[in-house]
Order: structure tokens, then sequence, then C-alpha cells
């Protein structure tokens, strides 16, 4: 989408050096706008676990070009085969949640194994992170499409009103490699002009709704207001949301949904005003084995200073904040688990399902067992 | 409660001169423990107004105060009536939501009334305002001789296992003159031997939680852990929570809890996992004429900074961050309100009784219709 009027992706390959792989660093944002040249696993494997990129579908891009990163160097390393294997395991533990790092990792392994020489290996892996970024625009394109249908219907309704859109982290363009899950369908609608508006939930420890979800929407002109975490209960009993849409971390093909933590609260509060609570998701962030996702999705727990400080912007500079006593503790559960029974529908690149075995497999019925 | 092993009220009349009155400045907390003194009632009502002083029950100690110090320049004045009931007005208008506010001065107006001569009517000023305070601390204490009962059923079952108390914003001894509402069953457990630890909701985007509710549990030795606004509903779900207590603003004789925005979320993911859900209240929060608390408790709108800005400490000094992109608009509800149907119970001084109208008017007769 649009940054400064030009349009970026989130990754891409350098155009004059293709040993380079280029991506926006997105934690100077929404202050600064970085671009990172990454040229080695071991600089992606940080960009990765230290979320230089972060969001389910751009985890998985970066991987692709992280495993053809090392591709190249496995070509001048004594064992090919065992390097690529080892770069593989590396990558694979930076961000444990993600299931999109393991699913594109395990793609970019199973062609390369297809090929013969260490030459074919990198153009093999060079193509399919390449297909693997493709893909993903195409799929939150797709997505927009169809999630458009779901605006456009209120939009009617409302007369010409703006249509209030509440979500929740940031499942926009800067998590995947264009369009966004969650904001493809803003996208989609303001572009076609429906009169839209987002409230854009802060999403604490990290912030990425104020930082990455309103920079992004503020960049391509999108109307919205900041709130915190704690606000979008009280709106929807107002009735000023019309529609919440969130992305997801990882779906069960039974349909629970874990997305970044306070995603369950915003989906009971959404069903108890009647308030449609829709995910949105490429089909790469189903997870086609779980069953029960509250069980068993393993939620990442991160360090407490995320939740002991808190960073912005002053004097010109980033300047990172302690917000609690020095004496007291703080815990830091990356993400939960929203139960089926509270998700309207998922919004998927093929349209729109219900949060069920049945449902999904009928729309993804390649998947079925 | 305790501050470096020292007893402290949050607010009292300076022994020292009875015309000067002494509070606690909790807009440096938790980084530093200011004392302020307060000369005037227009001091007072910037106190008040700019959250010098905040809390349901401190808000009413401040205007008992605020209407003492009235009554002392209303002495000097040309018109005594007439200056006491301006300055009545001018000290209502600073926080329109807390019921205790108005409570305080309409007391402190009806006792003033009764005296004949300036003096007389300051001297009632003052003994109303040592009341009023008395009172309030007074209350709280038998709130958490109630509350305790609770706990230790908890305490019990789990067989000598900490019991996990979850609390939102800060409705501790800060919020009122001594002990706490939501506070006062946690310090009563834990003074008496009670294995009691506590999940602080952070509460942006005034951080109440993590600032205030931290400090003071922090400084009287209660274990706890402070979580971000989003992390309750997954601690609910795996079972992390045995009990909910928060405060309230406002509570309508019908059983609705106004209180702290994102009260509301942490009340449904309570009923979503059957986790008793309290609120903790002295009779000054209740409104005993409103039936319809979401309906008709007016939500204090604050300035939008608060959102798109972060305050800590850093580099031994505070400083305000900047968290979203300049031009990112944001929006700053300061409560909402939690249905009846949600809350297990209400801790009142008198005991604990059910959120609805035939409960609350069985334990306070008195305010039948």
């Amino acid at each position: 989408m649009n940054v400064g009027g030009q349009h970026f992706r989130t990754i891409w390959l350098n155009a004059a050096d293709e040993r380079v792989v280029q991506l926006i660093d997105q934690r100077w944002l929404p202050h600064r706008f970085v671009v990172e040249e990454v040229r080695t696993t071991e600089e992606m494997a940080t960009a990765i676990r230290d979320m230089h990129v972060r969001g389910a579908g751009l985890i998985g891009a970066a991987a692709g070009y992280g495993m053809y990163l090392a591709a190249l160097e496995a070509a001048a390393a004594p064992a090919c085969d065992e390097y690529i294997a080892a770069a593989a395991r590396r990558l694979k533990m930076t961000r444990p949640t993600a299931v999109n790092l393991a699913w594109a990792i395990d793609r970019q392994l199973a062609r390369i194994a297809e090929a013969q020489t260490p030459e074919e290996k990198v153009a093999v892996a060079l193509a399919t992170a390449e297909a693997i970024a493709a893909e993903d625009a195409e799929h939150c394109r797709s997505i927009g499409r169809h999630g458009l249908n779901l605006i456009r219907d209120i939009a009617r309704r409302k007369g010409g009103k703006p249509v209030n859109v509440l979500t929740h982290c940031n499942a926009g363009w800067l998590a995947f490699v264009d369009h966004g899950s969650a904001t493809a369908p803003i996208y989609a609608a303001h572009d076609s002009g429906l009169p839209v508006h987002v409230w854009v939930d802060e999403t604490r420890p990290r912030s990425q709704g104020s930082k990455l979800t309103a920079w992004e929407l503020n960049e391509h002109g999108v109307p919205h207001t900041v709130i915190a975490d704690n606000t979008g209960g009280h709106l929807m009993q107002r009735g000023d949301v019309d529609l919440v849409i969130v992305g997801t971390d990882r779906t069960t093909y039974t349909g629970d949904v874990a997305n970044k933590i306070g995603t369950y609260l915003k989906a009971l509060a959404a069903k108890d005003n009647n308030v449609p609570f829709y995910v949105a998701l490429p089909s790469s962030s189903f997870d086609w084995k779980m069953r029960d996702g509250l069980a068993e999705i393993p939620i990442e727990e991160r360090g407490s200073d995320e939740v002991s400080h808190a960073d912005g912007w002053a004097d010109g500079r980033q300047v990172e904040v302690r917000v609690t006593p020095a004496g007291s503790p703080a815990a830091n559960y990356g993400f939960d688990v929203t139960p089926r029974r509270l998700v309207t529908g998922l919004i998927t690149e093929r349209g729109i399902c219900e949060a069920n075995e049945q449902s999904i497999l009928g729309m993804f019925p390649e998947q079925a067992p």
C-alpha cells in the first residue's frame, strides 16, 4: 500500500543485488520509516525474533527469504544439505506461535530437496521465496474483495453514514506482504469510495495498533481513531461499532482463533452486543491438524519489560519509559484464543465461511483428512 | 496504609496549620512520593480536576476539605453565603462522573447552612470535612472485613495455594482516605496471613493500575504482577484467576456499575469463565436515583493526549512519549458501565449483597423510596 504516496511492499529483493533482501524495519514506526538490508540467515532470524518484521503473512514471507539466504550460504558451505537443515531449525525457533513460519520453511525444504546442485537449490529457493511473497499479497487482495461485501452491505443499511470497523493489533499490510488481512476489506472499501472509519485498538504491550495500524491507515488516508484497549466494549454498548475484523496468528480447522492477547475480550463484547465479529486470514494461517485451540495452541510468553515499559517519541528521538514501580513484577502473554462460538465468520482468500469444521473444510476440501 | 513502613492517609489536615490541607500528589507515583499543600478552594478544584487526587472516596474527601477551604475564604468575603454557593458549583464541575463529589459537597452545604456566623460555618465545615474523611476510611475497613470472607473461603478450597485476585484501575487506598475498596479485602487477607496474589491491570490510558495499584501493593508487601489490560481474559481461560474485585465510580441502586473503562470487558470474561466478579464500594458510591446505568450514567470524555501519549520514568525524570502517529486522532472515554447481570455481588461497609434493587435496598432500607 502507499507510504507518502509511493507504493511499497513490506519485504522485497534488492533490485540491484539479488543477494540482498530489503524489508521495512517496523520497530521505528510510526516515527521513522527505516528500510533494512538483510544479507544472512542469521540476520533474518534476528529480524523475525526481534520483530523488525512481524505479523502472520510477513513472518512466512521473511522465513521464505531467510531460507533463500540459507541456500546461498549453503552453496559455499562444506555440507550443503546439513547447512540448510540447520538453518531451517534455527529459523523455526524464532517465533513459536506463528504457524506461517513453519509452513513457509517446510515448503522451502520440500522444494529445495527436489533440486540437485547447490546452484539449483539457490534458484529454487529464490523462486519459492518470491512465490510465497506474491501469493501472500494476492491472497490478501482476495480477502479484501470478499470482505468488501460485508462492509458494502452495512454501508447500504446505514444510508451513507460511515461504517465503523474495530480492529485489534496490526493485521494490516505491515503484517503481510501487501493489503493485510483484517485491513484488506477496509482498504478495498475506502478505495472504492465507501465511507469507512476504523477504531484502532492501541494493543498494549507492544502497541502495534497505535504504532502500526494507525500509521498505515494514516499513510493511506483512511479515517481512523486510536483508542485504549479498554474502550471497545463501551463503544459496542453505544452502537458505535458496526463490525469487528481482526487477524489471526493461527486458526484451527475447527475455527478456534489464536490472535494477539485481548482479541478474546473484544469477541466477548461483540457477542454481548450483537456486533458481527470476523477473522480475516489467508489459508496459510489455518492449522489443519489442531482440533481444540484452547487446549492445544501454544501461547508465547514474552519479556516482562514490554509491560513494565512503554516506548514512544519525545524530543525528536525514540525513548523507552518505565511505567511500573521498580519493585513490581510483570507478566506478558502474547496471544489468547477466541473460541469458535464467538466468531461470526472467517474471511479467506476463497470467500467467507463459518468458524466450524464443516464450513472450513467445505471451503478447503483438499485439506479434509 | 504503609509507605516505606510509615502509615499514611491520602489527605489530612496540616498538624501545625489548620488552614492547610495536605495530600499525596498522585501524578508523580510510582516514581516520586510528593505531598502537596493545598490552601485555597481553587487549588483544591485544580487538584481534583487535574487528578492530583482521584478515586471515588478520595474525591469526596477532597471536596469536603475543599468546602472547608471555601468556608475559610467566605469568612473574609463580602457575601459569605454566595461565596460558598459559588465555590460548591465550581467544585462540582471538576469531575462530572464521580457521584461522591456532589454527595460530599451537598453534605457540606446542608451542614454549613445550619450555622449562623461565618466563624461557625468554618467550624462546622472543618468538622464535616474531618467526618467525611474518617467515615470513608472506616467504611473501607469494613469492606475489607466482609470481603475477607470471600478470600478465606477460596483459600480454604485451594488448600494453601495463593488466591489469585484480578483488579482493574486503582480502587486502592490511594483512591480513598485509607484501605481502599477493591484492595481492602486483599490487605485484610494479606495482613491476616492468607496467601494472596493480585493481577494488576495496567489500565491505559492513565495506567492507574501499573502506577498506583502496583505501587501501593508493593509498598505494603502484597505479592502482585502487572499485566496489560488485554490479558485478563486469557488468565481466566487458564484458570489463573480465582476472583475479580473492582471498585466503582457510581453504582445504581439497581446494581449497574460505572467504573474505569475496560471493567465491562473483564466482567464479560469472568462470566464466560465462571469467575466470581465482585464490586467493592462504600454506600456513598451508590446513586439512589438512577435505575438504568447504561442509559443514564454520564460517561466522561477526556483529552485525547492521554491515549496518544504515555508517560513514565527515563533517565531519572518523568518523560511523556508520543505513541501514535502525529496525524492520527485518538478518543478517550473514561468509564464504562457493567450491567448488573454480570456482577456476582457488591461488597459494602454493611456486608455483601447481590447486584439488584431488592438486595441493595434490603441492605440499605433507609434509601427505599
